[in-house]
């Protein structure tokens, strides 16, 4: 497995942004595997991914944030820096539609999602076969009537326990409350069933075969505290005509479910994703 | 050029359909070019479209007309019959924006839309350029502030003169009035530069951009008294990234709402279309 | 369970022929749930696929052929009638590149993809576990080096004694004898890991690699004799940059081979796939 | 209009390339607008395109080749530097076939395509009439048997007189010979109307029709001796069906041609593209 180190950063566009990184990694010897930059001149902010070979990198990661730290100050940036040889910890939640959690599995298992999942969590028992199959364990935590707080304490917990970096919402069909989304900024992904920010709320398919649209989507997205309005971070669609029913475009939807979810993750756990102004920059 | 007719039904849905009208151009000598039908079994509908050669069929048009009149009166068929060799003529109207003004005149020029255009109007004097280098008589009916009746009182005795089937709106950024619109019905053709239902209503790219979506997308429909609200015709959509500005969500905007309209307005003139319950069906 | 009869035509284009199907059908009161005429003019071909409810149908299958017999022979039709309550049994050939293997199976399971699954075949024994938690029997049938002619006796022998109806090649990468292939004519699907016919034969991704191409592809097909050569049932394709290297094609393209494998199997097992002239219909 | 430098770079890869360049450019007072890079790891090889402001850049164009110079020696650079407001002249070669022609003249009409058309040229004459109502100059240089020598020295004597940077093939027909496009190394652009490399050479509609593939596409390139092999710079496909004749599939490649080969030129004349080992790198 490789063993690199990933830099992200965002703050105020100015001179010698680049010229000031690339030289302190250039000064500790650092071999750069990629590096993207992004400017947005409206906002007049400077984003930028860096990633390279910690083999005959100069500096520990104590070392490192310490002596950025005084490089970071100076341009007012917001960073962090990740090695790729710690890899996250993600939780996925989901209900009894299970395609997206049985995707999710695979790609893990084969090597394509480089993560670790400590746990699935469901409000339904049937998830635990594939995640037993998998070797994952499964969490059961029932949300009764009226019964929310309490299971949003116990998700918490397990959470907790198992230090989790990632919350994944494969096809999870509770809504959390403020409070609970708050102990994860940026770190809970969901993946909304309809090409947003049409179709919201509930019933997606429903709207869409309704409408008569011609193509239906789906969009995986960071939760925020407002419903389907967090930071998109990846779309597709797909064609659907007059033949295609109800159930169609619910089946040809879960592929591109699968597709929006799975690119989402790939992409955060690979510290790919910068959020700003309600938007994401991808650095693919 | 071919010389074919054109049936186009909807009723109830009931056995016995497809054979009665299949017997009846039998019984007529009628070949058969194309045929396709849907049902919506939730609605009980029946639709059909079928196109047979005109060469060697038994009918004149008047008789035809008589004779299945009496089908189509036993099986409660909305229904109309169409001549290839009766192009449709066809308005166009636009503003300065004149990018699917150029493509559609481009098209018919070409031989791949066929219908006429006897007028193109325009609430601007720019487009008489394009009209006249295509031969294409154009109209320019300035819309001043408060104006609206007036400017809509002399678009319709245009149309009126001219005996036009069908009004195609190529970025024309005036609203019309319900009463305006309810001399057309199922006959005008509009494009929205979103991907409606997202981002209806003024300035859908500068929605997008700001909503950062990954995806953006054009709609051509039939215009309702509803704004943006009538049955979709076509849709399709173009992947942009955070490197794309507003600038870039536009000039890739464009390339989409050429496709989506000239789509359109192909499959209208080749009474392609159906329209029922808000939706379209495509006889493609 | 809907329970259908479909019947598929194909025969030289005529005058009469929709009425003589329709008329046939109204007869017996089949209650006509979906059709579709295909006619190729060049040819001088017509194909067509009809689905009616069998409740409330005035014949019993045994009855349909005898007397839908004469009608056929009157048209010189080929042709084949199918119910939809007896399923197709299919079997699925795979490698130690499980990803297709794995989706059709999930699909199985969902309810997706209407069929039976009688047996899971493999020259390496890893697939067995995915089977079993699938619950289809595994049959591991090693190739080993000129061995190929005793391998497939033994794949030949079990595919008869489980009555398999389609054999399906979910990146199975053993090339079969046309001895093999004879037995099951337009009932072997397989895909191919390339946008066909670019890069037929081995290590398509190398080629595309290689190549520069900007769109990477995957292709089901009927298996013929003739290497990669087989009639195309569905074709898929992804955006691929300077960006991506091998290793992120051949990540993407897993996601083509498993939709354009699934849509292919299940257009087969739904009787939607007419073959001619070395290409396919789908009557979707 | 923005008046920027562009800089575009390749070289082998080694440490402190980007701090090399990011620090010249910062010791000038450059204002950076864009930068990307890319590293071909099997190749070792490190490629990057930067764009600053000249608005405050303390060399003149001719100081920065002395100065940049020296740096580029010191890392065995390939390197060119190009300045906005410098737009490339592009000359384009078309046939009777003039979709593209028109697609072209009119994005550079509309101020999408940044650069000068001195000239349009065609062994037809019907070009002449588009050229004329965009104001572009028109040359006649028929090609007769036995007279191609003859015609691409005419040729050459007008891309000389012009001063002509880039010559676009539109669906030019003619094959160049080696001489001739030894003469434009990565300058000529040619669209080919198929996925390359399927269906390289004459007639691909033709070949895809009869192969029955199920999406057609065209390719973008830049011209070598190797006739269709040159580094691809664009492709885009459409769906086909059973129900697309030659026709249809002729007249959805022309949607295609237009958009991959608008696309190449535009960003070839903002300096986006590097070829490296038959491939290109599109920095967008």
């Amino acid at each position: 497995m490789k063993h690199t180190a990933i830099l992200l950063i965002d703050c105020p566009d100015r001179r010698g942004l680049v010229a000031a990184v690339a030289n302190f990694l250039y000064q500790y010897g650092a071999n750069i595997v990629h590096a993207d930059q992004h400017r947005d001149s409206e906002l007049n902010l400077f984003l930028m991914r860096v990633e390279w070979d910690l083999e005959g990198f100069g500096l520990s990661s104590i070392e490192f944030r310490e002596k950025f730290g005084l490089v970071a100050e100076k341009f007012q940036m917001r960073w962090k820096m990740e090695e790729s040889s710690k890899p996250q910890r993600m939780a996925i939640f989901c209900s009894k539609q299970d395609h997206c959690l049985a995707d999710l599995l695979y790609r893990h298992s084969s090597g394509e999602l480089i993560c670790e999942i400590p746990l699935v969590v469901s409000n339904h028992e049937e998830p635990s076969r594939l995640a037993e199959f998998y070797g994952i364990p499964f969490h059961y935590v029932p949300v009764v009537k009226g019964g929310k707080v309490q299971a949003e304490r116990a998700q918490l917990d397990l959470l907790e326990k198992y230090s989790i970096d990632l919350l994944v919402l494969a096809r999870y069909m509770q809504i959390f409350s403020s409070e609970f989304i708050s102990h994860y900024p940026q770190k809970i992904i969901n993946v909304h069933h309809s090409f947003l920010p049409a179709f919201a709320g509930g019933k997606p398919y429903h709207q869409a075969f309704e409408r008569g649209v011609k193509l239906i989507g789906a969009t995986s997205h960071y939760v925020t505290e407002d419903l389907d309005q967090g930071p998109i971070i990846e779309q597709d669609v797909a064609r659907v005509s007059h033949r295609d029913q109800l159930d169609d475009l619910i089946q040809k939807g879960r592929d591109l479910e699968k597709m929006v979810l799975s690119r989402a993750v790939r992409w955060h756990v690979e510290h790919r994703i910068l959020t700003y102004a309600k938007k994401t920059v991808i650095f693919d």
